[in-house]
């Protein structure tokens, strides 16, 4: 199968090491390609920034229309996903959605970890659209971070292991989120120090693309209704032209 | 007070139709200024259309900074309010938003009620995102439609009251929420048919918008961290300009 | 319009105080009057209180009848105000309520801030009658006080923006209620140094009254089925002669 | 034990047929006293009607303090309930409280089955207050009723059977409340047609506040803090009076 | 009326202390008979034990079938619970059950307070297994426990006042359950030092089950559909026989 | 990978037929084991039925412990689900569980149609116990069925295609489960039919438990504390010896 990954934002050294993760974690006959979304912002921190990436997200989509089986948007925050999977006829998968979905299968209640409590409410926005907060055992996140998000991971791996144990300890969590990019990777690193499954959003997604592609039969995608659509640019406005 | 009336689609017409129902609405003192979308759709159905009319609003907003004291997003289903909220620094509001929020002060639980079961879906998020799905009532939507939308308002009134009763006599609705845009300005004309207040979504905006300016102190609005934003046009990367 | 603000308890010093703030937060063409409960107690603190308040309150509103466009119950926990809302045929709003919906549409999330913990069970039945749970960040309480509530704004200043602050960055909320009678009139001065909205409920209750009034077309009221009331005086007695 | 039960209501025919349905519920050793509230309205039927109900029900409290063991408040809507487990230092219960509590104990989920729809918002009410709104498994009510109460249970029986039998059937009840005062002692009566338990909620209110009569162990009740209630007689104003 | 009381493991010296604690609870009139489950495990600790102990229980009830008016299930957790309840005919509750609505019953929001921290996930899905955990104000346990289970409630005494007054003070507590069957018999001897209702399980099933014992007309029990069982022995087999 | 499909039943015909459907969906490196329960019931369809399949489920798993990658149980209900997760040290997902979670992927909101309203109860249940209640737009059962459950997938086929519209368009859903074991192998007959993704338990299931394994970091299974298991057989009393 064909798995589209779609980096919302446009800084292709990220899309790299999305591609990294996610072809790591496919299966053989995956053939991951991986695109930064064509225009919006170079990092997504605030829900502006959201906004902006869920149409960019959409724009990535459609402009490979037909080439992919399966699509995963790999931003914590799930930008542009349910006008995604109304629109691609195949099935659309965000990196949270993924990571809770997957924890909820692997544990009664999961706990969510990042490393900055700045996150945490896009995490509660997410995770309530979702519908999941009574799966969820609790928050525990780091102070506020001013660093380099490249490196937090490494900084702040033992603060890491500390909330997840406290998630699990105190909070009753039976599996836990590492949620945030930046730490994408890290899970395995820090595996053995944390007693149940620690989940990373991006190989989730890929495993749950790869799931539900063939899971359902066929059914008719719902092309737009064709329209005039201004402002976003080609592959957007040829999705609505019709 | 300065009050900038969003209509989050392109077509000038209906804009200039919210304008007199927004200033039909708006105390003496308000002056309410409508725009269209600066780019995106000339009419929002589905997620996607949704999901690009979030920047597009977003962008009218920007485009205006300062001259404003409150803005409203006058589309049902609220796209961009999040965001908007975030970034305006005055405060923002959107139709849905303010439909059930007046609704929820005028009577206990509220029904909604529209012209075609195909919006519901729409409205069960918006109602979710907003976590008043315990003040609702329950829904009464008509059949599917597919005339003029222009006309549905006018076609259907008595189908309506009879929902609008439905809604109060079997549901127990104590206001009603006359919703999608095509019923804006239907509610003065059957309200002596229906036992309960009956509530509009574009007035509901305007009044709540006067009423939370000043209603808070001021604080310093978020402005965006400065990055370079592409693919969105001058208004939205001036605002990330910094 | 003429707004009737009504002190549920029998205190005239705290209806002065009460009566300048609403004044401070209305519109110019605002007459507002306010009333002390007819009888009832001079201190509202019990979940006893709070129910003998509420006839206290109607009765208030009885009295006046027919000589104010919309009603306000200045009194966290909204004594009497389903009752209020049932009979008045004009809006009728309680503190508790306005600062609750004037909050959500401030941010996504709010906190609940007060002086002592020993409020909080009252604040968590009325949070929850109105159905806003999910929209609450959590509460941020005080310890135990023993002192005049009069002064306790004043002596818990510097505590108070402690705990808004713990609320915006540990908890999340992107507004802040300031609870509880004796902190009325505290947000201005401590606003500039709490980066959300603050809300104080009298100012929320004044501005959300004057915007129903007019919001939905009039209906007609419900007048109570007529039975002879006893025990209550005379307001409430008329009210059900009939 | 010596148990009070208290008709929220002034009339006395009410009473004595709440008095006689309760001690045939009751065991050997339980005295049962019934008062009418010793002011207030002579029928119920609406949020204002439930608010002056609730400090009539607290005076009949206040007035007998000292004479019983436990005490049941046996008007649905259970007004004054919160009030009066605060000050009574001995078990209150309310008849719509043992209802649900007791339907649960009978039955996964549980059915609400009444005469009229017009009950319907209180029932709602009452329900979301205790807090057990995911327990219940919708609600089946008759048409409006303008007929003499005491006649319905009798008019409307063979309606209220079939109600009964759609709740089971259709909604999944595996218990129903037969709900509202004038279908007291029709449990007994259709119990044969219906498969599942039929709680009534002065049963249940007798027995469940006979179990809790030493549940826990003693501790102190809390006094109300003294000051001068005003208006509303003597019991509660000595009370007051500490 | 006789009273079956399981304890869902085999160890019967536990059996004869909850015997006794259930015979200190019950009426004069109630004959209480206490069974060890006939198969199964000595002590209950997890999610599987908890599996295994369910049929156990199921079986305890159907040897004894015809030689009660209602039982008890012993355990927290309630394992077997709503098969129980499916197919003896009389009243069953479990204690945890019975825990959670009694302390509904005594108090607006109760806490949870336990020696350990590892009950935490067993009693988070009971609770909602029962619907009731916007009833409860939060948990407080104490840090692991390696000892001797029968000697935690005499060495932890102190702790768990404090981890009552915490949930009291910090949390809004109006009634406190000691959960964990170690705690059983704790509660009369801390009482004086927790200004709220102290709930234990076992004495609160007691009262409820003689409660329920014909508060709803008696309905034909559901026999299961005759099929062979294999694998649990006589008494289900029995059941099952038709 | 190895796959063990449990069927919780003893019925060897039913377990060749889930045998069938599971290889039908499993990919080409997927060895899928079927066993049926080692005892327990020939068929499932009360909640005494699901309980004593529990451990025989459980007993399943056990016996082949070591043998298997993932594991499903395939049964409606989930019947041993948690303690299976706790137990195993490999992923256990059951067909319940695993439609819910692929429903919620596939739309926003999930639709349950199922050949009887009998089951409906149950399905309330499983659906409450994974939290899932508020992405399902309802229930569509059809009547009471009497007749041979091998054949009502087909008798009942176009009155189930009616039952799937009608959630699509009257209830908003946006993938349909088809629900109950009788009805597995009928989604790909009348796809077709149906506008949205239907969703069959055991196909999902498969799907999602190949993802799950080495989704997450491999951590230690926890083996139940040694203990004496009696009744259960040996697969399970070895489990327990430690």
């Amino acid at each position: 199968m064909r798995l589209l990954v779609i980096n919302s934002n446009t800084t292709d050294s990220v899309t790299a090491r999305i591609a990294a993760a996610a072809r790591g974690a496919a299966r053989p006959g995956t053939v991951v390609e991986a695109v930064s979304a064509p225009f919006g912002l170079p990092l997504i921190v605030s829900r502006a920034d959201w906004l902006v990436a869920g149409p960019a997200t959409l724009a990535a989509l459609a402009d490979r229309r037909g080439s992919y089986d399966a699509a995963i948007i790999a931003c914590f925050g799930d930008p542009g996903l349910d006008a995604a999977k109304e629109l691609a006829g195949v099935p659309v998968i965000g990196i949270s959605e993924a990571a809770f979905h997957a924890a909820c299968m692997l544990g009664r209640r999961f706990g969510i970890v990042s490393f900055t409590a700045a996150l945490r409410p896009m995490f509660e926005d997410v995770l309530a659209h979702h519908g999941l907060a009574s799966r969820c055992a609790g928050f525990r996140m780091g102070p506020a971070f001013a660093g380099d998000p490249g490196l937090v991971a490494e900084q702040r791996a033992a603060l890491l292991v500390d909330l997840c144990r406290q998630s699990v300890e105190q909070d009753g969590a039976e599996a836990v989120i590492l949620a945030g990019g930046p730490l994408a990777g890290l899970a395995p690193v820090i595996a053995s120090q944390v007693p149940v499954p620690l989940v990373d959003g991006t190989v989730a997604a890929v495993r749950l693309a790869e799931a539900l592609v063939g899971l359902a039969p066929p059914h008719a995608a719902a092309a737009p209704r064709p329209r005039a659509l201004t402002g976003f640019g080609d592959p957007l406005a040829r999705l609505y032209a019709g």
